[in-house]
Order: C-alpha cells, then sequence, then structure tokens
C-alpha cells in the first residue's frame, strides 16, 4: 500500500548520501564530512570539487592534475558561443539551460555513460559552466567573449571572463568563497530533480539540465538577485533610519524580505557568515562599504521584528554587487557553483541506481467516466 | 523528524492530483477519470490534450479552437530549426532536449510565469513538439524539414512531416492511439521530475526540458526502441520456432526481455491492449505481418515461461516499425505524446504549489573530519 506522505515529501528521506550533512538544528553543514566552515576558510573551489567527487581533499598532485584538466576543458566549443550569441535576450538562466544542453553534444565522451566517462563529463562541465555564465553576463553587457586564462583559478577566470580584467587576490577570494558555499546543499529541489533523472540511468548532462531547469525557479535559486533587488529599491544612499523604515514597512505591509530563513536551518544559515564578512571586507577595500552596512541595518530589524536569521542569500547579494556583477546574473552563477554539487550527487546516483518513482494520490473525477461522443458534446 | 522510506520512493504518495489515476492491481488507467479503453477506442489526441489540460473532454466548437491554435503553432521557429540543423550526429533525445529548451527562448510569452501563459505555452509547446521530433527524424534520414499541413491532425502531421507523405487513416490512427496511450502515467520519472522542477515555480518549458531529460534514461524511455533492437536482432525471416528459441535463450542466460513488466501494474498494461491490435491490423495491411507474428510468440513464451505480461512497449515497437519509424525515434515519440501530460502536471502543479524538497539520510564520513592542509596532504 502507498505511505502516505507531507506535501513536499517534508523531511521524507528519499536517498541514503555520503556527500552532504545538514543539521539544521545545530546549524551544520558538512562536504564529505568536512565542515563547510573549515572550508570556507582554508580551500579552495577545485580543492572542494574533488571532495564531492572523490570523497576526499586532494592530495597537491591531484590537485595540479585537476587545476589541469579544467582549464584544459574552460573555454567553450565554438558552435556553443555561436547559440549564446544567437539567443534573443530574455532571463539568463533559460540561456544557461540551453547552453549546458547543447555543450552536451559537444562533449568528446557524448554517447558514453560508463562510470569513467561520466567522472570526466563531471570535470568538464564544471569548467566549461563557469565560462558559460560569465560569457553569457559579458554578451548581456554588450561585450565580446573572451578565452580563460590558463593562469588563472576557477574564481578568478571567471570575474576575468565576465569583466575582462584580471581580479585581485580579495575579490577572487570573494568569489571563490562563494562558490565553495553554493556547492552542494544535499537534496535540495534542484538536486534532487538531478537524481530523480539520473535515477532513470539518462546521462549526466541532462540531469545536470533538470537541475538547472529547477534552480531557475523563484522558489529556489532566485533569492539573492531578488535581495540585491530590494537593495537597489531602498537606494544605495539611503541613511540607516531609512533602511530600517523600508524593511519595517515591507514587514507591516505582510511582505516578504528575501534573504532571510531558512526550510532546513533552525539557526543562522552556517554559509551566511562568510559571506558576511566577505560583503564587508570587500566593501571597505572597494569603498563601497554602503550594501553592506545596509544589510547589517535590515538583519539587525529581522532579528529584532521576526527572530528570522539571514540565509546563505542574503549577504551574497552585496558581496556580489561589489565585485560588479549585475543581479540577473546570481542565479547563473548559483548554477556555476552548485554544478559541482550536482555532478557529485549524479555520480553517486549512478553507482547503486534505482529509479524514483513515487505515487500520486488520486482526488480527480471517478473512474469510470461515461464517454460521450463529441457531436453529442 | 525525517520519516525514512523505500529507496526510490516505492509506494510514497509524493502528491494529490486529478489528472491520472492508475490502479495497478486492477489494470486501470484513466484521464481524468476517463478510462484509457475508452479514449483509445474513441478519442483523438487533440481530445486527449484537451482532457488532460482542461479536466474534461472538449464540445466540438471546444476541440476546434484547440485544433485551429495546434495548428498556428505547429511550425518551428527557424532559429530552432537551424540548431536542429546544426548539431553533431547523436542520441536524439539529446538534440530534443536542446529543441526543447530553444524554443523556451522563441516562445511568444516567454518571461509571463501567468497561469494563462503558461496554458498557452503548454499548448504551444505540445504542438511543436511534435514537428521537433518528426524533424529530427527526417533530418537524421538526410531528408529536408518539411512545413506542416494545416489541414492534418496531429498525428498525421507527425507521420507526414517525417517522411513527406500523408498517411492513410489506418497509419494516422494507430500513430494516433499510440499518442494516446503515452500521454500520461500519473507521477512516472519524467512527470515527477517535471513536477520537482515546476514546484520552484520555474517557468513550463524548463519544466518540461526536466522531463525530457529524465525520459532520456534507459530506465524510462527506451524500452520501446529495446524492444524493436531485439526483434530486428532475431531477425524478421524468423520462423516462430527461432523466435522462441531466442527469447527461451534469452532467459536461459539470465538477460532481459524488453517490453515485459510494470513497475506499477500486476496485470497486463491496459495500453498493450490497444497496441497489440494495431500492430495486428496494421502488418496486415502493409502486408509486414511478421513483426507482429514475432510479437505474439514472445509474449506467449514469456507468459509460459514467467508469467510477466507484456508492457506499453511491448506493441508499440512493431506498431511503430511498420510505420517505417525507426527505433532511434521511438522515445523522441514518446517525448512528443507525453508532454501532453507533463504539461497538464506542471498546470497543476502550479495551482496548489509547494515546493518539493525531500531529505538525505547521511552515510558519509563523521563530522567533523579534520581540516589537512594541502602542504601536508
Amino acid at each position: 500500500m502507498a505511505t502516505r506522505s507531507a506535501a513536499g515529501l517534508d523531511e521524507v528521506v528519499a536517498a541514503t548520501s555520503r556527500i552532504c550533512h545538514i543539521d539544521g538544528r545545530r546549524g551544520v553543514l558538512a562536504y564529505r564530512g568536512h565542515d563547510i566552515h573549515d572550508l570556507a576558510r582554508h580551500a579552495t573551489f577545485e580543492e572542494v570539487c574533488h571532495l564531492l567527487w572523490r570523497g576526499r581533499l586532494p592530495t597537491r598532485p591531484e590537485l595540479g592534475d585537476l587545476q589541469t584538466e579544467l582549464a584544459r576543458y574552460r573555454a567553450l566549443p565554438e558552435p556553443v558561443v555561436r547559440l549564446l550569441r544567437s539567443l534573443p535576450p530574455g532571463d539568463l538562466m533559460d540561456a544557461v539551460r540551453s547552453g549546458v544542453s547543447v555543450l552536451a553534444h559537444h562533449d568528446p565522451d557524448a554517447g558514453d555513460d560508463s562510470a569513467a566517462a561520466s567522472r570526466r563529463k563531471a570535470v568538464r562541465l564544471t569548467a566549461q559552466t563557469g565560462t558559460l555564465v560569465a560569457t553569457l553576463g559579458r554578451l548581456a553587457a554588450g561585450g565580446a567573449p573572451l578565452a580563460p586564462d590558463p593562469v588563472l583559478g576557477h574564481a578568478a577566470n571567471f570575474l576575468y571572463l565576465l569583466t575582462g580584467e584580471r581580479p585581485g587576490a580579495l575579490a577572487a577570494r570573494a568569489f571563490d568563497v562563494g562558490l565553495i558555499l553554493h556547492a552542494d546543499h544535499e537534496l535540495n529541489a534542484s538536486t534532487f530533480a538531478a537524481r530523480v533523472a539520473a535515477a532513470t540511468l539518462t546521462d549526466l548532462h541532462s540531469a545536470v539540465v533538470a537541475g538547472v531547469a529547477a534552480l531557475k525557479g523563484p522558489l529556489h535559486g532566485g533569492a539573492n538577485a531578488a535581495v540585491m533587488r530590494m537593495l537597489l529599491a531602498i537606494g544605495g544612499d539611503a541613511d540607516d533610519r531609512r533602511v530600517e523604515d523600508a524593511v519595517r514597512g515591507m514587514l507591516a505591509g505582510k511582505r516578504r524580505v528575501p534573504g532571510f530563513g531558512h526550510r532546513v536551518y533552525r539557526t543562522e544559515d552556517p554559509r551566511a557568515t562568510h559571506l558576511r564578512r566577505m560583503s564587508r571586507d570587500l566593501g571597505e577595500q572597494a569603498g563601497q562599504p554602503r550594501w553592506f552596512r545596509m544589510s547589517e541595518v535590515i538583519e539587525k530589524v529581522m532579528r529584532e521584528e521576526t527572530g528570522i536569521d539571514a540565509n546563505v542569500d542574503f549577504y551574497s547579494a552585496s558581496t556580489y554587487h561589489v565585485l560588479g556583477i549585475p543581479a540577473d546574473l546570481f542565479t547563473p552563477i548559483f548554477v556555476a557553483s552548485r554544478v559541482a554539487g550536482w555532478t557529485a550527487h549524479v555520480l553517486e546516483q549512478y553507482e547503486n541506481n534505482r529509479l524514483i518513482r513515487p505515487r500520486a494520490e488520486y482526488v480527480g473525477p471517478e473512474h469510470p467516466q461515461p464517454f460521450v461522443p463529441l457531436a453529442e458534446r
């Protein structure tokens, strides 16, 4: 007999996994047992990729090999660039979805779904997705696509491919930390979509496309862009008082303040801690301390009025903004990071697969309804 | 606390739905309460689309309006045709996924996710997907894309766009019945993937792309192509004895015989009944009775040796083969049909939405693992 479960599969265990551990009550997030605070302080995105895919942090030669491989595949195939150029203006997440889908056709391992080929595809697609997203940002701003710089790491390359300028150390590190913090989060909706697809033994690119499709939704990927739009609407010239009034006005009007609360965490989202620091340091260095200060004020009001904590999205908004990244690119950047986690989950799903096929409870018209011929309807 | 559930969410109720009723024990399948046997005998795919989307069979004027709308949107935008032409040879499901993804950019309602716009997108995308799949088949066979014929219905248009010839009544009806039978099947893996995506409030095209991504997997969409490859491997010139020996050989070698058994049905798949009839009638009319006869023999052996019933895929293989459709196109055709169900489920999900976000049971390395700096690893 079918087991009734909560709407949205709330608190239903849908898989066992060795990748990501979340303890929402204690505010713990860990990849492969490594605490997110350690990773955000001491690791690079490339090390985290190795950790997610291989189950442990890389040795120095292993990291070197991975960096070499990422550098080799970072450039986009020419037909993909041509596609990106040809798309009409619109939501950049549509372009990310189409871009990833078309990357599949040009992967050297297309058609080979062996475990080894899928692992290679994970590395390649992660390398390419950064370039894809940065290139979309560059095209949207009227620039011409650039070739990746083989000397730069993944985070610095992204900023270079987007802006045409090699970033300073703090900017590159802030972006790197953002990539690390967003790389995985257990069975969030997009990862779950990717695993549902992978469980049919579809190929890795298809499963990632399913992830992108889900991440596009405003209930999932759009929150940090919403935070930034809120900050911009309040205005960078607003003093603390005006910021406070704006938030209290939103609360009084029962409008949702984006960037607060989380379905899983009952504490502060542990990822918020690091983005708060990055937002502060970057703002100071760039001579734009205002966005951080506004964020602090909003956080204070929210704590006083609602007791709800900031989540990962809240301080990523001001961090990315100070890095010169437009809000339309925030969710695509989420893809460029989460692709590491999606691919890790897809590889794990393949290892010990079972089709994911729940049931629906039918509540529609009784069966059988009489069939009335068209002429008599 | 999290509720542990069976691997694969087996028998877990993940949603309530008014669309599709399956009673696996009694072998019942119904769309909106209408028994699949009635629909396969008396309805057209267009009527079934209306039923799935609107909740009831159309009146004559409503059907006329829907036919007009489908005809208006059946042609592919030129940039999509250009993309299809530019893709390297490969799995046609990759091309379907990329094609549907790029159709999103060219939809007149792109960026409008209102309920009314999503309903229009469902009609449009269903109209276009038939053309997309037929055009891919035509290009793969070295032909040039054709323009849809406004006089023909959806099924006949498909066969015309694929072969360049207007089909006879029996061929068009056989294909129409195939479309009806595959149009929906409750929370199968691809529909579930589409609903998981839709539950983030992503747009309708994205959700459908997630469905395509999942349907590509051999555990889901590939079975009728596998049946056809089996029939071809046994050989159209094999006598009954050789067919029997081939199947017994597969069973003795513990090889899976495709097209048999179903996760949900404990009886014969009710859809098999109609495709068996179509396969027989079409084979006789086309002077190719052999594929049906082979199928009958295989079914008899399977019943004797395993007691396992044929499923929807088994007789769709010989039906499509006699219609002149290559096996590579079988799963894409499944898309051209299931898109009606996916879009109905996506619209239903939007109506009363809740994010679908289960949990994983973490079984990986204990937290916290010590962080060893790179130089000391």
